[in-house]
């Protein structure tokens, strides 16, 4: 039986995040990582407020969906309530309804009295959970209501519980309040409902979201929401994937939740968003366990707890040792090994291996986050690198104002000299399309690798359009992630040199 | 009087960030901006670990730049330890030193014993204080450290302080502190230090810096270290940008910050760091106070505070929903006020100008830092725009292996039409220097302007090499620095639309 129970809404109000669209194939997907990450309830959208949720609740069967809508509207009778009828008619055993718990709200919003809002939730409530439906109510705007009127507050929780719903969550809809309100207002409620779940659900307006969450869950709720990555509306919800690992790793409560697969199903929601995930996110971002300072790497290096907090591993992610000019001998072999397990520090090739990294720092590569363009790297320093192909020419041809910008590029792959020309709407552009259409015909796997970011960074930017630039590139196969560098004055050429290493970097892996 | 004071460390730790590194140039710019935003002290790095910084420390004077540095190693005399000597020569007012508060971190990492580590502590801020340096002690891993052993964590702020140190500051290294705890031990150091300023420095590991910091606040602390941006290794920082708009809008504490700035420099920064910022940052993302769900953004149009808790206004940010003409008329004329200071509201000439500006942000152009593009823009709009050239024609062609790079450009200047050709060490060089050939001819002062920052930003970096580029160009004369934006999914073309706005802007002062 675990402590906590986490509802997501990454579905619904992570849909509202700038940027952000779900097609029905989109939600099936993260439906179906939240549900595999084991994720208590799924909120699935909104039947009333468009057909492609309607739909989605047709095509989905699982006890975690949730369908979310209002308390009936304030002219219409609950049975007749379109909104409450489609509530209904999604067939999920538990329904999720917000109402008003804020009498300024009630009053400017809704255009409604005190009594005809308590109507409104009471006769919601109580038509859905004599249908038989788990009720969860969300009281919208709770805790600026709580704060406004307290009596009225608690009285739209008490009028709910009434009617028969067993959860209530407190919502601070504008996310605005501080973690030292929000523990003495959910104690009093957790202390009122006997019998009652009592739910969070935060947003991050001043930067709060998790801590309020953890607050409140340490004043005794129990029903925690939010989304996995914290996407929302205006500066998102409650990050779950934070929370979960906190309240998991820190204070020992039982969840459902596969905490190893956290990092993954995290990664894998980020790119169904089309989200590159920030990396300094807590547990689950790339650089949640980097170390790049010196004095730092040592220290981790020679005991891990000293800037790690839990084991990287625990969450599913991985420590990183930023390889820089200053790290030493020990962060390359630690990189080493997850590629080549029986190297030492003694081993001569990490010196040859050492001695390239910094050669060509000093040209201005980083090998921080570019592990494959690292590895190529390495094995080249060792003269283990076997080429997949090679280049005979590129030319490139720009002009404007007609805007013509082509490529042709010549391979040399096996014993064959092969061209294609392509165009682009930039020159890096048309370059990476001829470069593919060569090389697809030799390896058909290549159609496989998108190429999901790409970053240009002016090195010594002071030396101006005659500066070193580095490009890297992060390309995607489905299964991996992996990003590249190059380096050159000439941005066409470094970023050829990112795209050959990403291109080598998969054609090395053998399946 | 202010109630609480900021100390941001970006420079140093906000370098620690995978992926960003600083220019001397750049350094000089950020501490800049926040000298101007209101920033109490700004640590400018650590002068012992690079030259870079010593460099940075030379040729920087402020009242509020700060050097750090750790207490003296373990077996050295105070008088003669490397990294204390290189603090003096920073030639700062004030000092941060780093010590460790925390027991098996002393055995650990250190090896040294309890008193050693006592006497490092205070014979390092007592060289320091006695040479007139104002000494902020940071107690690393505090938090850790007291939880540990209370007593010792006590004792090394103790030290400190009678020693000389007139700050201390209470450090969550790992950052997975709670906010619960948080309060406690904060609390108890504000009670037992009378006449000592206790401040706060989080870390975001388990999401809770920002709350973190309040509670601190709360708890008496009156010093805050973090980062504008919440930049930082692993995790991040606490982000001083989301606390002191909490403190200064919800705790009404008196500050030296001027929030009106807080969106605009915060915008800034990112762009010197190359990151994009994150579109849910409380106060300063683009998306903070944007609404997109249908009965949210009727909410807001009724009552704004339904879903907003603070005015956007009030940190220099902006509501999006229907883009609201208002708000944007009178940042346009804010801006265009500094050019043509009898501007007003009510002149059509700022609805064209913000029109044509709404055009291109949606192109991906932002004015933020690129005053000499917004004006040449401004005048295009309205139709007073002369251009002192124009293109013909540009012609590039490059090649591989070979390292070809040349570029002829044909310019239309008066009645007479001159081409010049040009090799580069890239294309945009061959460019740059094929273009100034052709216009000096004309326009011998173009030979005074150098350009001395050159930068690529991949906007929706998603569609990899066929995304939109955002170029900005520095430029300098001598006596002025100007920067200049071009767009494009061609880098070539975006950074010409740089070069020429950059060129056009400094032939438009008639001197």
């Amino acid at each position: 039986m675990a402590d906590l129970e986490f509802y997501d809404v990454t579905l619904r109000d992570g849909a509202q995040s700038e940027g952000i669209s779900f097609s029905e194939y989109d939600k099936k997907m993260i439906f179906g990582l939240l549900d595999r990450l084991g994720i208590d309830f799924i909120e699935g959208g909104d039947p009333a407020s468009n057909p492609k949720d309607a739909e989605f609740f047709a095509n989905t069967k699982s006890s975690k969906l949730v369908a979310f809508g209002s308390t009936r509207r304030k002219d219409t009778f609950v049975g007749q309530d379109a909104g409450i009828i489609s509530l209904l008619d999604a067939n999920t055993d538990t329904v999720c309804i917000y109402g008003k718990s804020c009498v300024s709200q009630v009053e400017g919003v809704l255009g409604a009295t005190k009594d005809d809002n308590l109507n409104m939730i009471g006769e919601s409530v109580a038509f859905l959970a004599g249908r038989g439906k788990r009720v969860i109510y969300d009281a919208e705007h709770f805790f600026d209501g709580y704060k406004e009127n307290p009596q009225y507050a608690m009285q739209t929780l008490m009028t709910a519980f009434m009617s028969g719903a067993d959860t209530l969550v407190l919502c601070d809809t504008r996310g605005a309040t501080f973690p030292s309100e929000i523990f003495d207002i959910v104690k009093k409620c957790v202390d009122t409902f006997d019998g009652a779940k009592i739910g969070i659900h935060c947003h991050n307006d001043i930067g709060t979201a998790v801590a309020n969450s953890l607050v409140a869950i340490e004043a005794g709720a129990t029903h925690v929401q939010g989304t996995l990555l914290g996407f929302g509306e205006r500066c998102g919800n409650a990050n779950l994937s934070t929370i979960i690992a906190d309240v998991a790793l820190k204070l020992n409560k039982k969840t459902n939740v596969n905490l190893s697969k956290l990092t993954n199903v995290a990664n894998a929601i980020a790119e169904i968003c089309n989200i590159i995930l920030d990396p300094s996110m807590p547990y689950v971002g790339s650089a949640a366990f980097s170390h790049k300072a010196g004095t730092h790497a040592d220290a981790v290096m020679k005991e891990a707890d000293s800037f790690e907090h839990v084991k990287p591993e625990e969450v599913g992610n991985m420590r990183h040792i930023l390889v820089s000019e200053v790290s030493g001998r020990s962060v390359i072999v630690d990189k080493l090994k997850q590629y080549f397990p029986s190297i030492t520090k003694t081993d001569p090739d990490v010196k040859k291996i050492l001695d390239r990294v910094k050669e060509l720092e000093k040209e201005g590569y980083q090998f921080e986050g570019a592990d494959a363009s690292f590895i190529i790297m390495a094995q080249k320093a060792i003269g283990t690198y076997v080429p997949s192909f090679s280049l005979e020419k590129y030319e490139i041809n720009a002009s404007s104002p007609d805007g013509k910008n082509s490529a042709t590029v010549t391979l040399k792959v096996g014993n064959d000299i092969k061209s294609a020309s392509a165009d682009g709407n930039g020159p890096v552009n048309a370059l990476d399309k001829a470069l593919r259409e060569v090389l697809s015909e030799f390896y058909p796997e290549i159609n496989k690798v998108s190429l999901i970011d790409y970053k240009v960074r002016v090195i010594d930017s002071a030396s101006a359009t005659g500066a070193m630039v580095r490009v890297s590139i992060t390309s995607r196969d489905g299964y991996r992630t992996w990003t590249t560098v190059g380096v050159s004055t000439d941005i066409i050429k470094a970023s050829w040199k990112a795209l050959v290493d990403s291109l080598e970097y998969r054609l090395s892996i053998k399946e």
